[in-house]
């Protein structure tokens, strides 16, 4: 039973299952399946069989497509709230990309079948599904404009623009080689674009954080 | 009443509207608009308000992004039974691409209010759309992995080789600008591609067609 009313607290919480009625949440509670995975863990690997999603409920997660030359392509980093595998499980396709744990992650998994039952029950659920989709798809466009239009300068300021800031801070959560894969560029070239924009004096660094110093000139530069 | 008759015919032709109850497709024949568009107008720029999706009844839409460079990176061909422009739609954000038909076009404008409503009446139809938009996403995934992680050889092979092949022979239905935009490359690298596949005895040319000469030595290359 607590295990139960565990996984309720924390759908409830996710954009995806807010409002949804009191029985439906009672179901997909049951239904569902909590999992633990440890930083670096993988979730899955691309070609895997499709048969689920999952949403984030703690950590972050890498989901990239990986490559037999070794390296591989960060294509979106999930944080709590976000879900993940919609595409392949709706398409009964295997996974294109490898989900990876960023730090030590709770993940809830839910099966296809409870999904498209809870679609063929509540149709606002059905809505939110579609807009978390599309999300998906603005951020893969946003992604395919910075690689095929920006230079490298252009692309991590956008990426640090992006981020949430407070206070004009931007902490770095992710790795240095996380967020040059992300932006198609080595981490060198990363390292030394934000040289650059510390000596035009537009960011100060100090240690995970970013901290920037003129946000209007940064943008000029897009 | 001729009009609404033609519009029920098209759509029930569509995937996306394949088994919807008669009321439905007779509401939706009603509420939805058709648009014609010569080769090369414009559908919609980047940032028009996204209140609606549209569905290729005839022709071929292109979609890209713009770049204030003057150069557009292609991001999608949308074909006769494909639709567009749903991810803005469904986040209520400007589109981020602009559309342009290929050749003249014949294309249904749906509403989001009207497909808001016959997702709240059917079901199977959300279904149908969450489908739709996870091919988006699939596409957009291989188009992040070929710019990112192939050569030039392996994307214009790549691409031979998801094309409708009839009998071995691809037929180039778009211009080389627009099929190397799609790969990321200039129109010269893709010419140049081509020579060395038909200096391999890979491939022959002829016209505006592509006979594949050896599919498993091409596959090798990937």
């Amino acid at each position: 039973m607590a295990r139960t009313l565990d996984i309720r607290g924390l759908l409830q919480q996710l954009p995806l299952f807010k409002n949804l009625a009191e029985r439906q949440l009672e179901q997909l509670a049951h239904s569902c399946e909590q999992c633990r995975f440890d930083r670096n863990q993988f979730v899955f690997h691309r070609g895997d069989s499709a048969s689920g999603l999952y949403v984030v409920a703690v950590g972050r997660i890498k989901l990239s497509i990986p490559s037999g030359q070794g390296q591989a392509k960060v294509v979106e980093l999930c944080e709590a709230g976000q879900s993940f595998g919609e595409a392949g499980m709706f398409l009964g396709l295997p996974y294109l990309v490898e989900a990876q744990a960023l730090e030590d992650s709770l993940l809830i998994r839910i099966a296809r079948a409870e999904i498209e039952r809870t679609i063929d029950s509540d149709p606002s659920f059905a809505r939110r599904m579609l807009v978390s989709l599309s999300m998906h798809v603005d951020a893969m466009l946003r992604d395919i404009e910075a690689i095929n239009l920006q230079n490298a300068m252009q692309r991590v300021i956008s990426y640090l623009l992006a981020q949430p800031m407070d206070n004009g801070r931007v902490r770095l959560v992710c790795s240095k080689h996380v967020v040059a894969s992300k932006l198609g560029l080595t981490p060198e070239t990363l390292s030394r674009q934000l040289h650059q924009l510390v000596d035009l004096q537009l960011i100060r660094v100090c240690g995970g954080d970013v901290q920037i110093l003129d946000e209007s000139r940064l943008k000029a530069w897009l």
